[in-house]
């Protein structure tokens, strides 16, 4: 079945709503209770997002193909698979919805609704976590859309789970989050200033994937 | 093949004991063991809550539907996918059992049978929480329903490891489960005079899921 | 494919031999490591636990049924699933592969290989524990069985994972590991002489489950 | 679909280079956000190794087959199923990669990018725990070859999972990434001169679970 560009978008903002709200509402309850064990807050945040990601990702997909971030829009419009005015009207989706997500948790927590964060994040060894994360991250949606594309809810969990790990970014690895993060002064927050760094490593990394996917799995019907 | 009312039901009353033992001994569990740590607490609350929510949808789920939940019962009243008498005779069933379940584990940790909640959680932002927990937690079931119903045990089991954590009022986002926890005055319990504001929230998300989701997913069929 | 009752027996062997160590050794690598905080060391045994149980049910349960437990043996004697000369090979083999997984626990942590425990469990509150996180396993394999055969080694693993934190007994269900667990003075031990208490809470958790389960689903075809 | 030699090294690179990036990097992250509690690194660390590990096995299993490990790789040379050339361009890519992969965890965590680990790692114990950890891995994938291959990246990564914990040596069971291991002085480190230790147990236990598995379900079919 396919569905109606509204619906997409419909199903798009649900995602980012929840997605968003998920990742910064668990990081302020975390925070909250951790009593300044930052593991144990990060644990948290961890398993809070990777569990709304596979219920988002399952649900959703099949209405919107459930990207919820630029970068997997990009991916995918490089590869001519959705055209530019609703990749356009995607991305518009996802930040809007994402910053009412971030909203709702302000107010769920009686924080003030708008209020930007002051975690530095730059250097070189975060932006490199960006490149590294998304890479990763599209990398495996574009994988698995050949090989076992019905894993993809579980893997894409998974995946933001471990890489909130290894990578020195905690693996932000989405431009719209990362500007909606901007947004909250809270355990998941980051600099206004430092978005447009994160954001340019995740774009190239975003590039990078979709070119070596692009060789690995979608020529080999052909060529081998 | 379908089962006699008899046979639902009880399926509803195990699924009810379980559940709520589950949610309220992990917490009695959780809280003597944490130290005062209470995301440590609240990590271990959330484990036991989303695993034991897994194992009953998938074995209930094919008997009962494995509600659990007057909030879900309601949904699928609006929806007349169940009948007025046996959705009042399952909401009886999960009150009935749930208490049950919180009466075990109260004998099962040497505690009092019969208590009552001191713990207040009212204000606007819990019950935003509620509304936003049940909101998901309805439309998660209704949407994947119509698009991939066998991953509906596993999504509720995830969406509610993620809701303890993204919402400040822990996620009831259950009527019934509402007004047990009142009777466990634990890491898990709500105060009597609360449970209203909290039911009433709810019961307002699980409204509005299911009209999203009708337009979203069920007229999909016909219009697109 | 059917296999050799050899075959069979090396299969509950290598299950049972896994599944102790498992359980032992991450509550000795847990407690060794949590500073004191029991909330922690039993996260971890869980996790540990419930992630080898699915590995186990997964890889053996074509082969021998992947019991590992004499409870869940007894309750497919009662329903003549298996007959009574095996099923004693099968508990044997369950003590005797238990056994050997503890004492090479014992080897790889520098233990003592052969030591009783001291940890005293017993009391109404605990054998009511056994007894409802017994009937709840036996429960779920057997409904299960008739209703979503597949998801056995998930829900076996998170119902496990689930019953260790909401039960005051920490969810032993196993009358073999618990046996086994008499001879390791560590977190998961019990002391020799509260076995009799709790195997025999185990033992009726099993026979009410294969009752329940008779009525609720296999009953079901012929009277509906 | 079968791929060229090429595409399946490009594959195992992949998921060494994210496997091997993952579980250093998640140490070094766990290690030094837990304050100095090693059982909260552990579970940091083992949560995001089993994540990683799902979603490599998933995505790059149908390509390569997911080795990322001389140890497995040995065990298809062993049953004739990769010959000898292919068998060790897999090794050669996995140290390499993961070498790469380790130098871009130092690199993202602004450390210095060539080190060695000063952690010591030998002794009965921990040997007979690399022996235990790597046969049981092994076992798991050639019997779930026979039995249920669709299982195979969950149960791997749960194995692991679990073997963090139940194993003196925290289950490296990996003879590149033991290596890889010894060249970062962080919480996953193991000092070169312990490396071969390590190496050969893993060794053992690799032909030891290729043995029994082939007597197990290989020639299950003519003998039963």
């Amino acid at each position: 079945m396919t569905y109606s560009l509204l619906r997409r978008l419909t199903a798009e903002a649900i995602g980012s709503f929840f997605l968003f709200a998920g990742v910064i509402g668990s990081g302020v309850m975390a925070e909250a209770l951790a009593q300044g064990n930052d593991a144990l807050a990060l644990l948290a945040n961890t398993v809070a997002t990777g569990a709304i990601l596979y219920v988002l990702i399952a649900m959703l997909g099949p209405i919107s193909g459930a990207h919820f971030n630029p970068a997997v829009t990009l991916a995918f419009a490089l590869r001519k698979e959705i055209k530019i005015r609703p990749a356009l009207a995607f991305v518009l989706v996802q930040v809007a919805a994402g910053v009412i997500g971030a909203f709702a948790v302000h107010l769920m927590f009686d924080m003030p609704i708008l209020q930007f964060s002051t975690k530095a994040r730059a250097g070189l060894g975060q932006w490199t976590g960006e490149f590294v994360a998304t890479f990763g991250l599209v990398l495996t949606i574009l994988v698995l859309l050949r090989t076992r594309a019905e894993a993809i809810p579980m893997a894409v969990a998974l995946y933001i789970t471990s890489a909130y790990w290894f990578t020195s970014s905690t693996s932000f690895a989405n431009p719209a989050i990362t500007l909606v993060r901007s947004l909250s002064d809270s355990f998941a927050g980051i600099a206004p200033a430092d978005v447009p760094g994160f954001v340019l490593a995740q774009i190239a990394g975003a590039i990078a994937a979709t070119t070596l996917a692009g060789w690995l799995v979608n020529s080999a019907k052909q060529e081998d």
